[in-house]
């Protein structure tokens, strides 16, 4: 008769579930051992939990199927907790299992022990201890239907090791993801009435809405009313370029997103909360709307958010409408110093098609939705949680998911340094990233935060927390230490030349791209051309904010 | 009038709580503006929030006083939940001081909006939110005397935004430990009745009691009743060397753990949890000490344990015994080529005075307590709660804590790469730290394991889950990337070499230790010299286990 961790593999892997990114500990051994028999799972070994819980959240976010996770006991569930969060915000399909004593281990409190069942609970609304070999069948489609929602979520399965290693008996199921619900008629009459009625309405697209057919359902409703898209500031994944309908994506920093909200009298929420600013800041309210906005919520999370704005659509008679699509553009070959501005010009100028761009690049980064909005149709995936160090490890995963497809992750310096360990397993797969770390040595964004905050008058004590330059890191040297060949490049020309070679190349690459703080200068030099990049911002509104923001 | 921040920082160092480490994000802003008026606080920035929670644990195994983290948010609680974990059971004294969103925005359920509160209960007893700023200096007194003990635990204080923000009056107050109780008269009595009466007693030492003066008084106590002194498998922190009392410690894997207790009919637990296997295995009761061994508990963590130790002395005529103490012993210098017990050997051979150790080596470190045993006397820590991880960071804490003495790190690659940004810290501190990386390439504890649970027809597949040479992983480009000059040594004299050199040179070092797996010949070649390091062992027993162990 088969192991417990053999049925447990043999259930995954009927299920659909071929990939779990692992990093697993002695309570994990029967399962490790149960991959010999099980050749259609394809295990991913990371070196740190971190990475494997962005990794499967990656791949989901790209496969549209869940991947799971393999971690050891409650340490290693809370090393993957923060990229968790990420998954969690996403709404990512994601399946946990994590090891643990066996039961009649528990009561001698060994080192290892600890509560993973509440620390599960943080990220997983979905947890449940296996409690015996018969009945782990069940428990692995349980699991899997509640990752698959919809919404999707995490779900957890912690597996003490007597089940792994007892006798059970193999049970096959196909996985059977629930039917979404369907959005009330009166919501959508409501609603319909609503935009028909408004003088300046807008769609805010989050989530599914963000991703085709929706978001060409959306584009027909915004052509025949007049609505503005916008969409969330961190989407799990949006599809865009050349051709798409064109979102302008709410900004991260609260004055400019109040801004690009100021006129907006109704407000339509698409699988997106309302818009509320990422930190609170003192005597600001943390809510973006103007007062006045109506806001209505057309689709939540759990609906089948196509079919609504189908029927809306419908509804408004704009189904035979030509949306407004985005038109082929792209920026001219960017030259001379090296600038983080430059490098987002670049990656525009160059986009391969098909792309998947994980964009974790923070300040230096701000410029990449304009200069890669005209650049042939690709993938944007973003930090949903704001858990910083999400970025390599999200792009390992979406290589793993589309391996024909070029994965481009561009990740501060600082952001990069929290889970490196995924270059390692990038390598180790083969999986065609392009890393462009952008480093400006520095924690740039706190720099900006900290006047933001009002703590204006920082001195070098205070300064040297945001300091990465001492010691200067290498990343090229942390590449090579880790498997992946690296270029550092301080002039355009070596950009451009770097990045072309990663892009015909296969395998894992990391341009170490070293640019200058934004920060100094930002509010004077760089916020102007941010203003470019919020599309269809009236002019008046534009100049409002660089009155506000560049005095 | 002074922020919320401000009186926070002049808070803890009027304390006495003089170290933070720290990653800050924009939550703790007002934290780390107020640094600069607060020079008597030393913030230490780490990369990862990992590193800085086992830093702290660190420093307060070798300060005797507590630091403070700082951290941001749930997200980065939840990267340093790991070390957490380790600092708990080590009972270390710990305050996490936790930035949140400002009390206002959290119903927004903005991406970073997490359940720190209950994260924080899974390793700190003691949590509190603070309300308002005119409470803040209260809280933190309380946290402080919850850290602070008997026994030392980890407290977290998470503290809103606009707390930190908010005017506070400045409060200043000294620490108040509590005073440990006593052990009582009649506990005593009945110990020494029965070590008097026992016919092959022994005393298990924890926590306190692996230090002087409690360890002397320990080691005479076993000197008058014949006793012997064991010590826990993970001891937080160990004074051990020539001319101090001899401990055996317990062996990490139950099968030798069971023979050490084989024949003690009573164990007196000082400080000390009953034995228990670290693991569970098919088959196998967790509890290692034989039937009919009486369990005697003189002493928990919350106690004066020298007292309870010198008072049991006083009570049995043992106070003018002389203690059994180790006598200065070095292995040769070792030749040829190198292994895992060779850089054990050779880091006995030359372990200057007052080094403090730090071992996550796993299996390659197995003849490190018996190689060092006669060295001149030093500090061990190791890894109490069993995540793997702690080893650099802990190093790093500790040359904090005590920057006049070398601190040796040695570690397993494996453990390595879980914290590795620790040596930039180190570099950007400065610290005194040589950190040997035992580089087999593999996750050899793991592959041991498979065979130990039962698993044992490993095919490719799952053998590739411990292996780590695909690609290799280059530590010496890995520290240089992070600020760290690193050496490769494949040979004794290399390694001896680079060992004196980072000895005689301040600031870190990294020796990579390439060795072989000391796996595939760990049963035959490598146990019968593990039976010899089991210090005391009867003959018999010795011939027992390796009949056992080596066919």
């Amino acid at each position: 008769m088969p192991s417990g961790a053999q049925t447990l593999l043999h259930s995954l892997t009927s299920a659909g579930v071929t990939v779990c990114f692992t990093n697993p500990g002695t309570s994990e051994m029967h399962f490790v051992a149960a991959l010999d028999g099980a050749p259609s799972m394809r295990a991913v070994l990371t070196l740190f939990e971190g990475v494997a819980s962005a990794a499967a959240d990656g791949y989901a976010r790209m496969a549209d199927r869940p991947a799971a996770t393999l971690l050891h006991l409650g340490c290693g569930l809370g090393n993957a907790l923060a990229n968790l969060h990420n998954a969690r915000k996403a709404r990512t399909p994601l399946l946990n299992i994590v090891g643990d004593h066996a039961s009649f281990h528990a009561a001698h409190d060994t080192p290892l022990q600890s509560d993973i069942d509440t620390v599960a609970r943080n990220v997983s609304p979905w947890v449940r201890r296996c409690r015996d070999a018969a009945s782990l069948a069940g428990d692995v489609r349980d699991a899997l239907d509640a990752a698959l929602g919809p919404p999707g979520q995490v779900a957890t399965l912690i597996l003490p090791a007597d089940v792994s290693w007892s006798e059970c008996a193999a049970a096959v199921f196909a996985a059977s993801p629930r039917t979404p619900p369907q959005v009330a008629d009166e919501t959508l009459q409501a609603i319909a009435r609503a935009l028909r009625a408004a003088r300046r309405p807008a769609l805010l697209l989050g989530g599914r809405a963000l991703r085709e057919p929706a978001l060409g359902a959306a584009a027909r409703i915004a052509a025949h009313t007049g609505a503005r898209l916008l969409g969330e500031v961190f989407p799990a994944r949006m599809q865009r370029g050349a051709g798409l309908p064109a979102v302008e994506r709410l900004a991260y920093l609260a004055e400019f997103a109040r801004l690009q909200l100021a006129d907006i009298d109704h407000l339509v929420l698409v699988d997106a909360t309302p818009p509320a600013s990422f930190f609170a800041y003192p005597g600001q309210d943390s809510r973006l709307v103007a007062d006045g906005c109506a806001l209505h919520a057309l689709a939540a999370p759990q609906h089948d958010v196509h079919d609504a704005l189908q029927r809306l659509c419908l509804l408004l008679g704009a189904q035979d409408v030509a949306p407004a699509l985005q038109p082929a553009l792209r920026p001219p070959r960017p030259r001379g110093r090296l600038t983080a501005h430059k490098v987002c010009k670049a990656v525009g100028h160059l986009l391969p098609p098909r792309a998947v761009i994980v964009d974790e690049a923070q300040t230096s980064g701000v410029m990449l939705p304009h200069y890669t909005a005209g650049a042939p149709p690709h993938d944007l995936l973003t930090l949903t949680g704001g858990a910083i160090g999400m970025g390599l490890p999200l792009a390992l995963g979406a290589a793993v998911a589309c391996p024909q497809r070029p994965v481009i992750a561009l990740v501060g310096d600082g952001a990069a340094m929290y889970t490196l360990q995924a270059l390692w397993s990038m390598a180790r797969e083969g999986a065609h990233v392009i890393v462009v770390v952008l480093d400006n040595r520095s924690y740039a964004i706190l720099n900006l935060e900290l006047q933001r905050v009002g703590a204006a008058r920082a001195g070098a004590r205070a300064r040297a927390q945001f300091d990465l330059s001492e010691p200067a890191l290498d990343f090229v040297a942390l590449a090579r230490g880790l498997g992946v060949p690296g270029v550092c490049a301080r002039s355009v020309e070596a950009f451009i030349d770097a990045f072309e070679h990663a892009l015909a190349t296969p395998g894992p690459h990391l341009i170490d791209a070293v640019v200058q703080p934004a920060i100094a200068g930002l509010r004077l030099r760089l916020l102007p051309r941010v203003l470019q990049s919020l599309q269809g911002l009236p002019r008046g509104v534009a100049l409002g904010i660089k009155r506000r923001l560049a005095p």
